[in-house]
């Protein structure tokens, strides 16, 4: 830091600047990375995944493209994780290895990324320095402070960062529970000094910058939760919710022994996140309160309540297993009443409303989204967004967690609470905020953009391979195996094979037709076609297409393979 | 119709039987057809498509199945619409030339059908009937009244169906708007009077059976347009609209004669339905009051409103051409306010909220359903359902137009309202429901299904074709080229080319590799492999596909191509 801030004071070299730079989660809802740099100090926040969009075909996941980290790798003074959500963390198996610095988090969020790193990226070992709230680190120029906040899963932070140019004040990932499951609430406080102290820059959550009011309370989910054992006292209960939403888990085994019934955990997530929450003393049951699942079946329906994942509907996730008769030891009917405690996350509400109809085609009760109050989100709406901005009273403000609607609401919002419009930034994931002097500019950009994981290799999915896997998944492929001779006469039969496309054995018309088709281009091939057969390929491709235009209106891929047998002897 | 009672009256014969099929809208939201069937004499209501889930590649859309129609084509009386969404008439194109049967409706819904007809089956010439709310026609066994309803379109109608087994009210799409734009409010009266007279069966629409309460009046869109043009008079107003609601482009028109703003209606269908609807007087709109697209930028901003269609997302319409930059006639910029006036349907998220993304980033100001009164749907809420259930108090009733969760939903209200429990049937497609001497039970099925259409053909897309691509998209695809001698050596070299799946040129090692594994494979050939390549080609891919998955975690199709040449003397 000393370093830093001497340089600083340099006359020859310009002063040092202090950037900002996201990599990830800004115009977008996931792969959150935010990069603060001061001089030869890199400070990097969280690391996340982003589950893909329909249309990347394969694609497991999409990560932050971390050149610009990389390239800067020697200056970098640790990640700092703000919570222990995929789409704060999910990266760390891919990112982590390569920078290989340290991380820092508190106690459930490091025991999360510790089980992710375990998985993903065995051979690697991380330096893990676990945090309190409320404690303060010094990284390079930086000295960061935790500051508890409320979030849908235990044990969140923001933060506050001294640097030379002033103290950034970042949210994270926040709500304004007053009641959470755990008492532990958002620290007004803390943000409250640092604003009495002066905030240079603010960067706040913009996910639920579109809804008026208050985001409820977690209680009230265990409120309906109980309402539902009440009305429902003879039926079994099936519970499903997000595994990392432990207070959510806390409030089901609470009702559950108020209820007098048993606890059967479904789902690898679910088992492992209680697990890891009891080890550190996040969740308090006691182990009669569990039976294991092989033996629900043998509990009175009364007395047995089932804690699954699936609330979103993921393929072989346990709810979805239950809706389809598929799953090992829990087999659901008439007599069963499910409870999905979640609404589903955009993007997945068909595969929900999938599975709601099986579960009612099976003859259960559903509840759901539409009818009680099974959620309450993680993220503050727009009267808690002003609380944070009145409390905070940033000079410059930055919306961050958001696709460019929620951040420009919030931004709005900013403006409406009195932070002047030319210092209020929408910033799009590789822009630099440049903070000089009290004064900000965005100016210039480093490398961003997302990076595809699938199962292929984990690193860059090529853009091309995509499109073309979106080409097959439209139109299927016709593939032709042309053999000929030296002399360019065919030898053996035409092959030909489709895959997504209508099969020969349906179409020998057509198929007769491309045969055709393809003897007349290889009839009128020249010795030169023989010497350099991507020509006639061409020339084979463009006829079948015009062929299967014309019969089908279809529009294939055709891939056209011609081997020329060895010229032995006959030509130079 | 005689001649269906006659035929009861013989003792030999059993007597006749309703039966009621659905072929489509049962257990999901479109293509609705309904069968009503007494002795030889068969009424279809409406012939709707659907759109495909995103995992029906290449699909355009689907339509049901129609073998049961085909198979009693003979003693089909005819096809009633109930109104113009293509959830309805849709399929026409598809069905209507095959089966030949005269086609009721009233006037928009004739007029929209002909207009889908003319354009996907210029060749058929229907035949039409028109028909007015409060007509009764008969048709076979069939007395069938058409009944005014309120919907989202004009003109729409439900239908009392007198038949030898009592009075059949089918609600069509419906709800109980107070104030209709139109002042055509749905007629309580008939229905009472069916009610009345004592109604054997109820079909109703399920859409918005899990919404408390009643859907608000069309009034109300109206009336936020308004408030909007009010509020920006400065700015330039673009409001993107469902087309085929005639009704909010009125309001439209009203509003911007009120606030002395000329309107330029961008996309097809937009311009087409106002012509429509003009035409047949569902319109009123002075010819000064429009200005041509192309003109349009020479209006001053606060003097212009552009109605557009694309408030779904869909890819090629104004609202996403104008927020890519990419329309002929309007660019749009800071000045502009854009107001999407409707919510997406479900699966059409994404589509909707990345175009209100990147009209943000061309600094436009938006409004959309998060927070204002920009849509009203056009069917009935909880409260309605049970007004309808009342006025009617059928003896059996079948919840229609919907999944099963709204299904059920349906099913309950109609248990609450005294529907006896074992006369509501939640059925799904191509079930029988059989109802004599007052009775109904559902026994027995006729061929239904999803028949889906794709650019290739008219016709059934085969499911393995459909899986093939899921695959492709998944996954990708490696082909193998390898041409024998007669005596199973290599001729030439192996040919390797991929889609969808990393090239050659990104993984000489992998490819070297796999070249390595043929040769191991082609070496070991027999004599029967080269009589029987097919077993070879297994081979190759088994080991290819190992190979792969050692080294890349990867699982492409693997379509290995072997030709051997011809075996001349050396063999029997």
């Amino acid at each position: 830091m000393a370093r830093s801030r001497s340089r600083k004071k340099t006359s020859g070299i310009p002063p040092a600047e202090l950037r900002f730079i996201p990599l990830g989660g800004f115009g977008e809802i996931g792969k959150n990375m935010l990069v603060f740099e001061y001089g030869d100090d890199l400070l990097v926040v969280d690391s996340g995944l982003k589950f893909p969009d329909e249309e990347m075909f394969g694609i497991d996941f999409v990560i932050p493209d971390v050149t610009y980290l990389l390239e800067k790798k020697k200056n970098i003074r640790g990640i700092v994780l703000t919570h222990g959500h995929e789409d704060h963390t999910g990266a760390l198996p891919f990112v982590l290895p390569q920078l290989d610095v340290p991380l820092y988090g508190t106690a459930l969020t490091l025991g999360l990324a510790s089980g992710k790193l375990a998985e993903f990226a065995p051979a690697y070992e991380p330096k893990m320095r676990e945090v309190r709230a409320g404690e303060t680190i010094e990284l390079g120029a930086f000295r960061v402070t935790f500051v508890a906040v409320c979030h849908s899963i235990p044990d969140g932070v923001g933060l506050i960062i001294e640097t030379p140019e002033g103290i950034i004040v970042h949210t994270g990932d926040f709500k304004l529970d007053p009641t959470p499951i755990d008492g532990r609430l958002t620290d007004y406080n803390a943000f409250a000094e640092a604003g009495k102290k002066g905030v240079r820059l603010l960067i706040s959550d913009s996910t639920n910058a579109e809804r008026p009011g208050h985001t409820p309370s977690e209680n009230i989910v265990g409120k309906s939760l109980e309402q539902i054992l009440r009305l429902h006292r003879n039926r079994r209960i099936v519970v499903a919710a997000f595994a990392s939403n432990i207070h959510r888990t806390q409030q089901v085994f609470d009702a559950a022994a108020r209820f007098n019934r048993k606890v059967a955990l479904l789902g690898r997530s679910m088992v492992s996140n209680v697990e890891l929450s009891r080890k550190l003393g996040y969740i308090q049951v006691s182990d009669d309160l569990l039976v294991p699942a092989s033996e629900a079946e043998r509990v009175p329906a009364n007395r047995l309540l089932v804690l699954t994942t699936g609330s979103q509907g993921e393929p072989f996730s346990g709810l979805v297993l239950m809706s389809k008769g598929e799953h090992r030891h829990i087999l659901l009917g008439q007599k069963d009443l499910v409870a999905i405690f979640a609404t589903p996350i955009p993007g997945n509400e068909k595969l929900v409303s999938r599975t709601i109809d099986r579960l009612f085609a099976l003859g259960c009760e559903v509840i759901y989204d539409r009818e009680q109050h099974v959620h309450a989100s993680g993220h503050a709406s727009q009267e808690e967004l002003k609380m944070m901005l009145s409390i905070v009273r940033p000079q410059h403000f930055v919306p961050f967690h958001g696709e460019r609607r929620h951040q420009h609401r919030h931004a709005q919002l900013a403006v409406e609470m009195g932070v002047p419009e030319q210092n209020v930034h929408i910033l799009q994931n590789g822009d630099i905020l440049r903070i000089q002097r009290g004064k900000s500019q965005v100016r210039g950009t480093v490398p961003s953009g997302a990076v595809l994981v699938d199962g292929l290799a984990i690193g860059e999915m090529k853009g091309s391979v995509l499109k073309e896997r979106r080409e097959l998944a439209e139109d299927g492929i016709l593939i032709l195996s042309i053999v000929l001779d030296k002399n360019g006469r065919l030898s053996g039969e035409i092959r030909l094979e489709s895959r997504g496309f209508i099969h020969s054995s349906d179409a020998t018309a057509l198929y007769e037709e491309i045969r055709k088709a393809v003897l007349k281009v290889v009839g009128s091939a020249g010795e030169k076609d023989l010497l350099e057969p991507e020509n006639l390929e061409i020339r084979i491709r463009g006829r079948v297409k015009e062929v299967i235009r014309r019969l089908t209106r279809g529009t294939p891929n055709v891939l056209p393979m011609v081997t020329i047998l060895e010229r032995t002897g006959t030509t130079a």
